[in-house]
């Protein structure tokens, strides 16, 4: 269950043809309401794709009615063109569910600096208008549908759903395994829910929730031109959520996606999990272990089940002073359990540590405060490197 | 020809039995004066080895004698333990010699987190004093000993040497394979001249030169522990060089060993140089093309001969405007000298670009400016993630 586990929303994936694989690759989530308030958070990459320029201009209000996303093609760095693509999309989607395409959000995931093809676009649209309008767009199957529909090197589709003792729901749906690395935003996702809430308290849950998950996954160091995180309401309960337990909630959803697409990361055979303890503030326990999901030195390490926790270090004294507070000479270092350093000296073998299991533990203790973070990254692997040279993508 | 092309520089590589491949690795280039001005340019990583802590003490007067130099191991991370070794062998060194230990810069490259062995250490040292003694020290077979003494995963020795006709002569020698990414300074590399000039006159030109040919090559993202250039000034050619003149040379030398390191970088298939034109500032065009220089993804498709410019864009677009400006819709990119993108719409068709060269072309315009820089870096290969993991270095 996912998009459709909340009332008040239907939705549909197709085949527009606009993958070389035949598969599944244009997605519709409609708001049935009676709410349409909406929050987005985009991607800070500068080089924004046209979606994104688009869908900024529809969430100027806060009302979205209908989401639409194709795999198969970004449409970034397509100009003018390109960009009257997205726009005739969203018109498409309009006439199709009788709403105003201001009220349409675009997201488009494939590669970038080529132009889509608009008659297949409209096409899958018109397909998945006619499966909306269906008994079963408000099934499990169309929930999965969808999110098979945005899958790219994806090799499983991400789902998730949180059910509140208070009646309402919140259901959502990721894709992402390459271009892993976010600004504000990341990958696209779409989040469902029936709570009653307002645009402005769900913009507010939205970046709380994503500060912490989908901000916090760097797999690959490679920020998306098209990452977009939406969150539709439909109302539909017709409960008024708690703020505070609903942004709970939300971050819950937003963790689970975010492991979900950690675990299938191109070509990752190892989900690394980077924690800074106690230090100065949280911005700098984000800012060194960032520095550590970045080194490919210490990634492929981990890949050869190698604990070379210098390379984790090296990593760490690239940060400024300015950046981060820490006594070079007093960090210590655990790897699975294992403290390999301690203040800076070596403390337990390396050999101690095993590696084999997928997910690994780095802890590093900068006695610098009392704050912390964790970074999600993974290991730089042949296969990582075998999927972004093979093809463009 | 290398350290010992310049008069007045004498040189030795030996086998302590610090490496497990039972190669050279202990390597001592001693200043036989007149002078022994000096100037060094070290890592800016804050996690310093316990070398580069010892040498920047000898550094404070300016003065150098002689510099020691072992593959084999970093001695970083080794707390008192390590840093008693580092002083012992420049304390065995000054013993052999018969100068100052406070006039012995020490370097060391290799595994961090492990002790060396200061037995083997001062047996090599022993060996190499007695070879410096011999009338050969001063040949290019003994350049070219310690040119191999202080390779890690380097195929092959570094040198380089600049003559002028003013009547002085500069030589070098660098070791870099991995971890090829500076802050101020990069890899080992000990630079020579029997030029007259002064301290402070070798720390400018040293900068100088520095600045836009070691720090500009970027080969992997990651910055080591280790970093040292070194600069010794003999004086034996009598000849008071023009400061401008020598930096001049020296830049030149300098580019040279950095287009050498580029080219023996670990597991790379393809050198390529990423320059940035028509920026707003020169340090800017530097943050825009190292960003680039960073993108895995980028690096990755260059491997797989694919010209994928989206990567490329995506990359720039990760530069705040705080640190370039620019407009994300009007930049141009060429590849191998085909313009596939113009203002933010494609171009020349992608596949107009031959990637099969080992040499590749990357420039980008931003149209923000007049000011430009290059970054020297290699693709992201299978190669490179079996030598960074198959085993610890």
């Amino acid at each position: 269950m996912s998009v459709t586990a909340p009332t008040g929303f239907a939705a549909a994936g197709v085949t527009a043809g606009l993958k070389k694989s035949g598969g599944l690759d244009l997605a519709i989530v409609s708001n049935l309401g009676p709410l349409a308030n909406a929050a987005t958070v985009f991607t800070s990459n500068r080089c924004k794709a046209n979606p994104i320029l688009w869908s900024q201009q529809v969430m100027s209000d806060g009302q979205v009615s209908a989401i639409v996303l194709n795999s198969g093609g970004a449409n970034c760095y397509t100009g003018t063109i390109g960009f009257q693509t997205t726009h005739a999309t969203a018109e498409a989607v309009a006439d199709q569910l009788g709403v105003s395409a201001g009220d349409v959000l675009v997201c488009s995931t494939g590669l970038i600096g080529e132009q889509l093809d608009l008659g297949k676009l409209t096409a899958g649209v018109f397909d998945a208008g006619l499966a909306l309008k269906s008994d079963t767009a408000i099934s499990a199957e169309a929930g999965l549908a969808a999110a098979q529909a945005i899958m790219t090197t994806d090799t499983k589709p991400k789902q998730a759903v949180q059910v509140s003792p208070a009646g309402w729901t919140i259901g959502g749906m990721a894709k992402g395994a390459g271009m892993l690395a976010p600004g504000l935003a990341t990958m696209l996702v779409v989040i469902t829910t029936d709570a009653v809430l307002t645009s402005a308290q769900l913009d507010a849950a939205l970046r709380e929730a994503t500060r912490v998950t989908f901000d916090r996954l760097d797999s690959d160091g490679c920020m998306s031109t098209n990452d977009t995180v939406s969150l539709l309401a439909s109302g539909a309960s017709g409960v008024e959520a708690d703020p505070a337990a609903f942004a709970a909630a939300l971050t819950e959803l937003c963790r689970d996606l975010t492991l979900q697409l950690q675990g299938d990361a191109e070509g990752a055979s190892h989900d690394v999990a980077i924690s800074v303890r106690n230090a100065a503030a949280e911005s700098e326990a984000v800012t060194v272990a960032r520095a550590v999901s970045r080194s490919n030195l210490f990634k492929a390490a981990i890949y050869g089940n190698d604990p070379n926790w210098g390379r984790v270090l090296a990593a760490v004294g690239t940060i400024s002073e300015a950046d981060a507070a820490f006594d070079p000479y007093n960090i210590d270092v655990a790897i699975n359990g294992i403290q390999v350093c301690t203040a800076g000296e070596p403390d337990q073998p390396r050999d101690l540590v095993d590696l084999t299991p997928r997910a690994v533990s780095v802890v590093i203790d900068l006695h610098a405060g009392t704050a912390g973070a964790t970074i999600w990254t993974n290991d730089l692997t042949h296969d990582y490197v075998e999927e972004n040279s093979a093809y463009s993508s």
